[in-house]
């Protein structure tokens, strides 16, 4: 008989998830945090988003664990997490979709001027402005997973000029690529609208430091829906304060909820969402997750695996 | 000899537009309204955006008039339009592509909760607000020409359902199509976000009434980049009074620069642009015009002709 699935999150309920697996495997044991959790030996799989650190380590007769987000950070930084249980990730085209969505309604943002649009319609002043031609724009895509390649395929689709940067070469149709150390200020250097899909591992925190924002050319934008670990925060505020950088759409910060203190709220070149670039999405999210359950039933391989070692 | 090029518009001065025709086709004799028309028994050809009605007919010479915009309604509003003198118009993939922007930014924004998210961050307050699929939001285009099938091409690229609607039947990959009149209340039913690129036509005029809007589900999203003279706007701000339509990005008005005592101006669901949606860009508008003026002078038949009749 199959063990429990433990639903690990403190923002969501898990009824959406318990609804969708059971579609698709049957009645399970599905338990929550929220719920209780039960006899914690029963648990085979737990599906985990910022789980307690050292909660996992207490189910002793684990073996899959199911990050509910693609990024994994919030389960390596959890150091008693149990190093012999894989790790997948849940891949999902829901959240790769609406990612995408939010990186082009933030360029064309800027690259349509809205803000200026904006001050005209509430001084009621008919004014157009000079425009940018859609092949002088460059978008730069830090990351080129899943999330990276769906962004920078559409922003070639609508005819910008775009590049990706990755830690290792990689080669995509339609898409300039650069990679690693040696690549990273040439890529920066040819980017006018950067855009951070990167996982947060050990090389990529703070790696938007001052010299890599000094690296962009004068004016550009930037657009973060990755990890606030990668960006020194007052490296980013002076950059644009100094103008260089002309404004930035932040989602994730260095902590979350962003403290209410927080210079980015009231900053007027500064736009914040609360994490919601790209959400989970149990109906696109959940065949990998029934896909992988099946595997660990029969035996086979799990996709979607998680490197520790690499953090993604 | 060939004869001059005159450049009638009172927007802009013409010297993009001379230096890209030289550059394709040498020297030229090319005369501007703001310089000076010369002896207008000279001019052969005409690129004209909203010429003073009647003064195309002075030009007893004239071989061929080029509409500057995509639309040719500023021409055909002429009564004393010379009747039998070619009339074409440029089709320009750089306008066509800054529509496509245009159209998938506004979509994004309602799409997005935007409004919301500005709200939050004014109040200093992080929200994650309920998202709608994007396979849930339909979006639906008014016009397939050249403009509404890139623009529903991108929104079903996005991964949006799409549908268009035209006044003949139509096919396209992708897309859900429908036509005519009879077509036209079973579009608007099924489309969440409506995005206007017909021409104006004698059918076309006052086509968006309180009628179009009532046949929209509640809460739909209107975005209009084609001509102000397609919507009623009584009707338009009834329903927006109503909360039926829950907002609307205009960039075309029934009388420009929109005047500014307009209710638009004001109005707290409305965003107004100065018609900047696609800007007619020299660069990638001029290919057809050099190779019209090329075939003007061989003798060959025009490309990108207007049939009055249609008025497209």
């Amino acid at each position: 008989m199959a063990g429990a699935i433990a639903y690990i999150s403190r923002d969501t309920d898990g009824v959406a998830w318990k609804k969708v697996l059971e579609a698709g495997l049957g009645p399970l044991d599905f338990r929550t945090l929220k719920g209780g959790l039960g006899n914690i030996d029963e648990i085979e799989v737990a599906l985990a988003w910022k789980p307690q650190p050292g909660l996992l380590a207490t189910f002793k007769n684990l073996k899959m664990i199911v990050s509910l987000g693609m990024g994994v950070d919030h389960l390596l930084a959890d150091d008693k997490l149990p190093a012999g249980v894989p790790i997948t990730r849940i891949m999902d085209d829901g959240l790769v979709g609406q990612m995408s969505e939010y990186a082009i309604f933030w360029a064309l943002r800027h690259h349509r001027d809205i803000d200026k649009y904006e001050a005209s319609q509430r001084a009621k002043v008919w004014k157009p402005e000079d425009f940018i031609d859609t092949i002088h724009r460059r978008i730069g895509v830090m990351g080129l997973g899943t999330i990276g390649q769906d962004t920078a395929r559409k922003f070639a689709m609508l005819g910008f000029p775009t590049a990706g940067w990755s830690r290792t070469a990689k080669s995509i149709d339609g898409i300039e690529t650069f990679h690693g150390a040696d690549g990273f200020r040439s890529f920066l250097g040819r980017t006018d609208i950067l855009i951070d899909v990167l996982p947060l591992t050990r090389d990529t925190r703070n790696l938007l430091d001052a010299a890599a924002f000094a690296a962009l050319p004068k004016g550009a934008y930037f657009i973060n829906m990755a990890r606030g670990g990668h960006v020194v925060d007052a490296d980013l505020l002076a950059a644009l304060e100094s103008g260089h950088v002309s404004g930035a759409a932040l989602d994730v910060f260095n902590t979350e909820p962003l403290p209410a203190d927080h210079p980015y709220w009231t900053h007027s070149k500064v736009h914040v969402t609360p994490h919601i670039a790209g959400a989970t999405n149990p109906r696109t999210a959940s065949p990998g997750v029934i896909e992988n359950i099946k595997r660990l039933h029969s035996g086979q391989p799990l996709i979607n695996r998680v490197d520790p070692k690499t953090g993604y």
